[in-house]
């Protein structure tokens, strides 16, 4: 969706940035962006979008100014993808749906944090009650994952690693 | 989706509110709520929707516990809709998507925020700079529609009912 299109027709700022940037996939995709994970492969294990899905996301983002490429390997010729300024102001939003997940859907007892967020230079932990501004960052904050998630997130990859040895064999 | 289908999937917050309750069209109905309009056509006015996309949407978010459903008319018998606690907590997200469009889709020079929230106590306005927890409430704040946005409102709404009169005449 170029700018115009998502402006047209409407002033209200929530649904101009519901056609920019909220699709499920965009925003896993801006969350691993957020989370280190730059490159294609990877950016496919974690969100579970196929190739084709993944390719018109980042195509469009692009356009939308919220993520660049940069070559990391000229041959063969590769790209990371790392999110612009106007992409890493979405980490405000991002913040605001873990903390809405965080609350509302069901953990098992003693489950801590997905991830848990602190504030570098205060050693707080980024929860229900903390107070953020629209240009929150998360690379302000160090980010340490539970061993549960950090398992998930493991198991997502050698998975995908292994669909895809299936396919080329 | 079921709770269930919103959890198993992954420990992620962010995923497991996507999975809930981020997409355009209900989001759009959230605002409308925070907004104070609470009833079919009216929200089915603004947000543009299908009246079966509306319906398939307000049946997803009552299943899911974030609106509920007040009777004001027993004969014939209709109902209002009203966001719950969990949907109520979507503001701070709302907010956020408000923040970034302000920010960053193109407004005309001049052109004021098409809300002016302001809070209550302080009398501040709540901007790019203002802070907030995941508790922010919209019903905190004092909100004022700019000239500009309440014509697109009232154009909008007698647009629908223009096409409602074609369509059963």
């Amino acid at each position: 969706m170029t700018p115009d299109e998502a402006t047209e027709e409407t002033l209200c700022p929530i649904a101009r940035t519901l056609n920019v940037a909220c699709d499920r996939g965009t925003l896993l995709i801006m969350r691993e962006l957020s989370m280190g994970n730059h490159r294609f492969d990877e950016i496919q294990a974690q969100t579970g979008l196929s190739p084709t899905l993944l390719s018109a996301r980042l195509k469009r983002l692009e356009e939308s100014g919220l993520i660049e490429r940069r070559i990391y390997s000229s041959k063969p010729r590769r790209y990371e993808y790392h999110a612009t300024e106007k992409g890493l102001d979405l980490d405000a939003i991002l913040v605001m749906l873990r903390a809405w997940g965080m609350k509302w859907t069901p953990y098992d007892d003693g489950q801590g944090p997905a991830i848990s967020i602190t504030d570098r230079e205060t050693g707080k932990q980024v929860d229900q009650d903390t107070s953020i501004s629209a240009s929150f960052r998360f690379s302000d904050y160090d980010g340490t994952l539970s061993a549960e998630f950090a398992n998930e997130r493991a198991l997502r990859r050698s998975r995908f690693q292994q669909d895809r040895r299936a396919k080329s064999s």
